[in-house]
C-alpha cells in the first residue's frame, strides 16, 4: 500500500537521530545531546510553576477544557502582551495550542493549497518548511544578511509571484540567534502591506535576550495589518514538556476574525490541550515577580554560556561564526563540509555521534547546508568538552 | 485572502455550540452539558493517578520527551495489551500521541491522497470523517445493523472500488454504545484480507463495558494482518485532560514497520506529548490493583446511569432507541426531526440550549441525521432532569 504523497514531508531533522542515539546509549555510550532546544534539561522548570501545576492537579483540573484554551490562560496571555508590548487585546484573540508546533501545523493546513507559496525566512525552523510542503505549498525564501532579513532582496525575489499566503519568521531566530531591528520589521510590514501577505511572527523566544539586544514584537509595528503571533510556555517559562503554546491574532479586521475562528475550528478537532498544564502556565504568567526572577536568572546564565561557547568556536579552525547571537540559545557556525570526507552532512552528524558521542543538528534541515546547529544550554564545562570534541572530529575528517 | 480548500473540514460537531453555550452561561443561564464524553466531569481522575502525576512533577519530568513517547509508557502500554489481550508486542510498536485525536489526524495525513477512499463505520466518531476529508479523501460507509457492522452490505458497497486505504471503526462504538461480536470482527478481518485494506480499530473505550458485553480486541482475531489500534488515558483511566493517547501497531510485516516509522515521523514534527502526563499514565497502567478498583467503580456507576437513562428514553414518545448500549457512555436515540418545526437538527440543538439549557450533539455530525447523542455520565437526577427537558422540548416542537 502506498502512503500519501505528503507523508514524505513528515519528520524533523532535530529528532532524526534520536532513535539512533538512544541505541548508542543502550549499548553503553555516553552522549552529549546538543540537538534539542530544551532549557528544562539544564534549568529545571521553576518551582513556582511546578507548584502551580500541582495546585491545578489537586483541584482536579484534569478533564477536557475549552478547545481554544481555558479562559484564565487566554486572559493571562492577552495581559502578557499588553504589559510587554502595550498591545490592547482580549482573551478571544488567543487560541491555546499544543506547543507552537501545533500552531504552525494549523495555520499551514488552514491557508495552503497545492501550488500556493509562502515566504519563509532562511535559515528557518524546520517545521516552517515541512508544515508548508506537507500541504502542497512551496517556499519563497527570505534570506538573512548580517542578522536581518534582507527585505530588498526578498522583494525582488517575490517579483510577480502570485498566491503568496503568508510570511513566517522567528524573532529571535532559531537557529541563528539574531534579533530583528525595528526598522527591518517595519520594512517587512510595508512589504506585507503592499503585497497583501499575512505576517506570522514566531516570538517563542521573546524573553530570551542578551548581548544588549532589543526585541520588537511585530504587534508594535504592524499598524493594524493582519498578523499572527506565536508564543508559549516552552522557552521563556522553561516548560517545554507542558506542550502549551498559543496563536495570538490581535486584529479585529475581517481576515483576523476569520483566522481566529478557523484556528479555533482546528483546535476543536483535538478537543483540548493538556488542561492542568494550561492552568500552571496561566499562574506562571500572572506571577510576574517570580517570573522576573526566574527569567533573569536563566537568561543571565544562558548569556554566559552562549558567549563562552561563541568565543570557543571563534578560535576553531574548522568552524566559522560571524554573528554573535543576541537571543534564543543556539549557535549556528559554518563548517567546510565539502572539504571533509563525509558523504553529506547527515553522514557527518552520525559519525560525530558514533566517534565522539556528541549529538547536534545538521544545517541542511534549516536551509543552510554548510552549517551545524549547536544547542548552547549546558554548563560551560560540558559545552567546552563538546565543542572541543566537535573541533577535533572536524579536524580529523578534513582533507 | 482565501483559506485552503481543506480548511472547511476543520471543526467538530461535539464542540460546535460550546462558544454559544459559554455566552449563555455568561448571561446567567444554567447549562446541563451532555455534549462532551468527559468522565472527569463526573468522576474525578482517581487519586492514585493524580498522585503519580504529582510525583512526576516533583521529579522534574517537565522537559521534552522522546517523540514517540517515554519508554516507561510505551512499555506499560505494550504490557497492558499483553495482559488484556495476550498480545505479544514490544514498546517499539507503540507511538504515544496527544490523544486519539492526534493519532487519527496522523494516520489520515499519512495514508490519504486526494481521491482516495476509506471505509468508515456509520454512525461514526466525527473526526473519522473530517480527518479523511481534510486530506482529500472520501468515505465508503460501513453501516451498523443491530449493533454490528453489516459486513455483507459493506462488501457489496465496496464492489470494485479501488484505492481504499483503510477501514476505521470504534469498538465499543461512540456514539451507539454497541460492542462488536467476535464473529463480526472475524468477517471484517476476512474482508480486509481479501481487499488488502488496513484495519484501524479505535479501542479507546475497551474497558468501559457493561450489560454483559464481551469485548474482543482486533488484535485477538486479526491473525497477523496489519492493523492499527488506538487507545489512551482519556476514558478508561478517566484522564481526558491529559491528552495522552496511543497508536499500537502489533505487526512485524513490512507495512506495519513502515506505519510505525511514519507515525513516529509525524510525532517528531511536534517534538513530544506532555511529558509529565505520560509518566502519570505509565504509573496508572502499571498499578493494576488501583486501576481495577477505579475502573470497576466507575463502570458500575456508568452502567447504572446509562441503563436508567435508557429506560427513561424508552418511555419517551418523542425519542426512539432500540439497542441497549453495552459499552462507552452515550445514548443515540432517533428523533422525528422532520415531524417537528426545526429548520434542521442544528437549529434543534441550539433551541434546546436556549429554551431548556441542555447541550447535546446533533446526529448529523455522526452520519445519522435523525439521531441525537446524549452523554450519559451525570448522576441520575441530572440525567432525569435533562431527559425530561429534552422530551418536553421535542413534544412542544412536534407538529
Amino acid at each position: 500500500m502506498k502512503f500519501s504523497q505528503r507523508s514524505r514531508f513528515a519528520g524533523n531533522v532535530i529528532e532524526e537521530e534520536d532513535a539512533f542515539a538512544a541505541d548508542l546509549v543502550r549499548s553503553g555510550k555516553q552522549i552529549i545531546k546538543l540537538n534539542r532546544g530544551d532549557p528544562v534539561a539544564y534549568f529545571p522548570t521553576p518551582k513556582y510553576i511546578v507548584d502551580a501545576y500541582i495546585r491545578a492537579l489537586k483541584s482536579s483540573k484534569t478533564g477536557y477544557s475549552f478547545h481554544a484554551g481555558v479562559p484564565e490562560l487566554r486572559e493571562a496571555i492577552a495581559l502578557r502582551h499588553k504589559k510587554l508590548y502595550n498591545l490592547d487585546v482580549g482573551a478571544e484573540s488567543v487560541v491555546v495550542t499544543q506547543g507552537v508546533s501545533e500552531a504552525i501545523i494549523f495555520v499551514n493546513s488552514m491557508l495552503v493549497d497545492t501550488g500556493n507559496r509562502a515566504v519563509i525566512s532562511r535559515p528557518y525552523y524546520p517545521l516552517y518548511l515541512s508544515g508548508l510542503q506537507i500541504n502542497g505549498g512551496a517556499p519563497v525564501f527570505a534570506d538573512y544578511r548580517n542578522g536581518e532579513i534582507d527585505v530588498d532582496l526578498l522583494r525582488r525575489r517575490i517579483g510577480r509571484t502570485k498566491g503568496i499566503k503568508y510570511m513566517i519568521f522567528a524573532n529571535p531566530s532559531n537557529p541563528t540567534g539574531s534579533v530583528m531591528e525595528r526598522k527591518t520589521l517595519k520594512e517587512i510590514v510595508d512589504l506585507a502591506n503592499d503585497l497583501n501577505i499575512l505576517i506570522i511572527s514566531d516570538e517563542i523566544y521573546d524573553e530570551i535576550l542578551y548581548n544588549n539586544s532589543e526585541f520588537t514584537s511585530i504587534s508594535e509595528v504592524s499598524g493594524g495589518i493582519p498578523a499572527v503571533i506565536f508564543g508559549g510556555a516552552s522557552k521563556c517559562f522553561d516548560a517545554t514538556g507542558f506542550r502549551i503554546g498559543y496563536a495570538l491574532i490581535p486584529g479585529e479586521d475581517e481576515l483576523s476574525l476569520e483566522i481566529k475562528k478557523t484556528i479555533a475550528d482546528y483546535a476543536k478537532m483535538r478537543l483540548s490541550s493538556n488542561t492542568t498544564a494550561q492552568y500552571a502556565f496561566a499562574d506562571a504568567i500572572k506571577d510576574e515577580k517570580n517570573h522576573r526572577i526566574a527569567i533573569r536568572g536563566m537568561v543571565n546564565e544562558i548569556s554566559e554560556r552562549i558567549n563562552f561557547a561563541y568565543d570557543l568556536i571563534r578560535e576553531s579552525r574548522r568552524m566559522d561564526i560571524s554573528e554573535r547571537p543576541r537571543g534564543a540559545f543556539y549557535l549556528f557556525p559554518k563548517v567546510d563540509i565539502k572539504g571533509m570526507d563525509f558523504k553529506n552532512d547527515r553522514d557527518m552528524i552520525r559519525k560525530l555521534l558514533v566517534e565522539e558521542g556528541v549529538q547536534i543538528t545538521r544545517g541542511s534541515g534549516f536551509g543552510a547546508q554548510d552549517n551545524i546547529r549547536i544547542v548552547s544550554l549546558p554548563p560551560k564545562d560540558i559545552l567546552e568538552l563538546a565543542i572541543r570534541k566537535i573541533d577535533k572530529f572536524l579536524d580529523r575528517h578534513s582533507r
